[in-house]
């Protein structure tokens, strides 16, 4: 049996989805076990395996991180990361205020002792459907080749455990693959990867092949992985805007896009992070999953999955005898 | 009359679309002459304003940039660049090798008095098709804030001069809009950017928007620019190519896409590259113009014509009196 606490109250549509997230996963997975933390009054869900506990209280998206978390003691969010501190449940999930999260991350629940510094871990789409793991996504802006050396650690167990990736292969990101290009930060990084014998360490990987299955984890700084990320997101979006204000443009056009809805709802779909999960707060002694603040009921409901299969394999566990010993 | 010297031997479909682009802009600009430096017996072109002179040598796309640029004495490159800093030529134009044209620009042709580091600028497609204009892609891996500021100065001139932009807005790439975000070198910048009154500072842009007009001028280190170009031009061509494999997925789906390829044409010219011309290392005593190595004779002709607007409008003039003296 896995216990999950989950924030109700976090999210552009909350409590909405997640209600209908927590139902699903509840009747999907027998050996879950959900405490859920919100308005009592707003939830409208009843199982055997569901608590609920009413707060007073909830962060909102425009609140300062750190005040809502030292001030909200009664939120929903503080409340569930207030739950895997306590150890009633191996991890959280919100989809709530990512600087309010992170910040209850790294001070309810707390790091695993010789973390450096916790990373933001996500996984995005490449073509083949794969996808790949992709940290620090903006934790901390400011890196040192230590912390992402510890990284790689990280992204390494995470690919293993909760992907299934046998060996995963890991990779710096870089402006170049030789191991001499890049700034002082990749080149250093690239010396300690190298020597680091308890990860396949792939070299480096350049940002315009991170789609096409270059590696199944990709390590950076959180400064170049947010840029990424964002950028990523960003372009696919831009681009798909040109191609629909195409199809739409004319009435043949709409016609030909007929045709083509089926196929490229299918293309669109590989390219959908919801099916991927959460992003993950890595190095913390518990787990804590950040869904989307856009998230609809699949997404939030992957999140679920994801905190699940990490509870499972025990992966904090093996975090702190792995990378905090070392 | 501006006189340019290009480099016939750069790139890889060298001497051929280089010959076909220089003819073209001979053509069309009465007031263009050419100084074209390569190997004689594969030139094929003659024309009144046109200049040949024989070299021995050529740098290969394989050359360590700058032993290549002190051993290859009598090389096309080296020759053009040189043409430069003597004064023949009030700009050079290569599809070679682009560390070695860059080790040229800095070591022959030579940086502006009081220019701490030569940023390397292109220009890139926005949705609207007016795109913008983004330094430093690469010529400087680790900057300071003081250089990013000098980048923003260099930016503004290129785009108010070489692009036609009245008042260019100016915008540092972070990863979010208010003025606390980012890592210590942006937040520096931002400080350096705020109280700089010689242009318009429209404050932080993140890597989402970019494509979506978000400004004129977008600054940024070499490490980071490189890497969000190369993510630019690699999710766009991973999406290309998963559209491209729906369109020819099936029967009905090649229907489809015959009704719409003109159109979707259209698009693709929006996001082409060699529209924009090539990149420029800004901060030099000379202009200095890469054309992309797979350059064809519109992208070789479209960097001509960038030199030699560049050329007529004075810009390292005015980069010599404005940021060289600043």
């Amino acid at each position: 049996m896995v216990t999950l606490a989950i924030d109700m109250m976090g999210g552009d549509d909350a409590p909405g989805i997640v209600l209908e997230a927590v139902e699903k996963a509840l009747n999907d997975f027998p050996d879950l076990h959900i405490i859920l933390f919100g308005d009592e009054k707003q939830c409208n869900i009843k199982h055997s395996r569901l608590e609920f506990r009413h707060c007073s209280e909830e962060i909102e998206m425009t609140d300062e991180p750190v005040r809502a978390i030292k001030r909200k003691k009664d939120s929903s969010m503080v409340k569930a990361a207030q739950a895997v501190k306590d150890g009633e449940a191996s991890g959280c999930v919100s989809a709530g205020n990512t600087g309010a999260l992170m910040s209850a991350g790294l001070f309810i629940v707390g790091r695993i002792k010789g973390v450096a510094r916790p990373a933001l871990v996500v996984t995005l789409p490449t073509v083949s459907g794969k996808g790949f793991t992709f940290l620090d996504v903006g934790a901390n802006s400011d890196a040192k080749p230590e912390h992402l050396l510890q990284y790689a650690q990280l992204g390494n167990i995470y690919a293993e455990k909760i992907r299934g990736i046998g060996a995963p292969k890991v990779a710096l990101l870089n402006i170049g693959t030789e191991p001499k290009k890049g700034n002082s930060l990749t080149k250093e990084t690239y010396q300690l990867m190298s020597a680091d014998t308890s990860f396949h360490f792939s070299g480096n990987v350049e940002a315009k092949t991170l789609m096409e299955d270059a590696a199944d984890v990709v390590v950076t700084d959180g400064f170049t992985g947010n840029m990424v990320l964002k950028n990523l997101e960003g372009t696919a979006k831009s681009i798909g805007k040109m191609f629909k204000s195409t199809l739409l443009g004319s009435v043949k056009n709409k016609l030909a896009a007929l045709i083509l809805k089926k196929d490229l709802s299918e293309v669109m779909k590989k390219m959908d992070y919801a099916e991927y999960g959460g992003s993950v707060l890595l190095g913390l002694d518990g787990i804590v999953v950040k869904a989307h603040g856009s998230s609809n009921a699949r997404a939030f409901y992957s999140a679920i999955r994801q905190a699940k299969i990490a509870g499972e394999e025990r992966i904090v566990e093996i975090m702190r005898e792995t990378v905090g010993e070392a």
